[in-house]
């Protein structure tokens, strides 16, 4: 696609197209939507974009996304404060915390440890996560980072900076997801579903 | 995807999902993206797609979005003036001017008729082609609107109008794309190409 019959229109698409996921043609169509929709629609866009880059903060005690010093979570004192859920990003909070099943903390650490893109321990703030264990009254650690190489060097990383406080550390369950075939399951997930199978219960949780 | 932990992220991934064919999970993706880039790229965003919306100009000769009152295709004397082809949309001018195969000017309709969603030949502003082959040179019309039921309502429409002009009034080639094995050519196409033959020519053209 070249020959861009004019220069904003060109350079909206530039700019659309940085965006990850987003190729010059679908840029181009949302360009041409943009031009169709009354004025005040690219406005409402533009200021919500803007007015979120610039105001938005991270909770000072769980990194979370947040509107104030503290989120949600952490300024709910019906919360238990003894439990902290260690996540990659703030789309895992959000997918916790539509299970309901989790009443806790968490600290979402940013990222993963990865050499290979130049992020160590440091980038991720993890003094920060090892400071609240030693401060707070912290009980349990739940580590719910991707099964990755990259997951697994942060567990283990965390795990060694925390070993000696005496908190119970523990691991979201890996298994067949409910409902799924187990033809049809990764032979790595089939694998760990077996060797860490849990004890038959007969009546439904 | 509930919950979000701020309004503003709220708010910004709101705004995204109204764009066609974002559906919240990438709006989320896209809004995440921009809070972990440096915020000149948001302002760079923003500003680029308002001021898009605000100074774009329409071509007051052919309809096509410009820069200026006329644009760089009408603008340009070297085109052949006795030539115009009617497209939907600034898209089709897009993907003809690559082809380098047209020299001619155009008309952009913005759209087809399509009494189903309201949309009639005023607001489409076919008077101003009409006027256009009345009051300029114009030798040929070529039609290169999409081959469906609205395509060829306005096709057609505009043809009634403009009959008594004695403009030379042809349609876009539609057959078996270039490469394409036959039978995997859908029936209209195969069929149409087939009622629509051409001379055979021994040399390749």
């Amino acid at each position: 696609m070249e020959g861009y019959p004019s220069k904003l229109l060109e350079e909206a698409v530039e700019e659309l197209s940085r965006l990850p996921g987003i190729g010059r043609r679908t840029a181009l169509r949302l360009a041409l939507h943009l031009l169709r929709e009354d004025e005040r629609r690219t406005r409402m866009l533009s200021e919500a974009l803007q007015h979120m880059r610039r105001d938005i903060q991270y909770c000072k005690r769980c990194n979370s996304i947040s509107d104030a010093e503290l989120c949600s979570v952490c300024a709910n004192h019906r919360r238990d404060q003894h439990s902290i859920c260690v996540v990659e990003d703030i789309r895992d909070v959000m997918a916790i915390e539509n299970t309901g099943q989790y009443r806790g903390l968490y600290h979402v650490l940013g990222g993963l440890i990865s050499p290979i893109e130049g992020v160590g321990p440091a980038e991720l703030d993890i003094d920060k996560l090892v400071n609240r264990i030693h401060e707070e009254d912290v009980e349990e650690v739940i580590f719910a980072l991707s099964p990755t190489v990259e997951g697994d060097t942060t567990n283990y990383y965390i795990f060694r900076q925390i070993s000696d406080t005496g908190v119970r550390v523990s691991s979201i369950a890996r298994g067949i997801a409910i409902g799924d075939e187990l033809e049809y399951a990764d032979e790595l997930t089939l694998g760990r579903s077996i060797v860490n199978r849990i004890p038959f219960k007969a009546a439904p949780e």
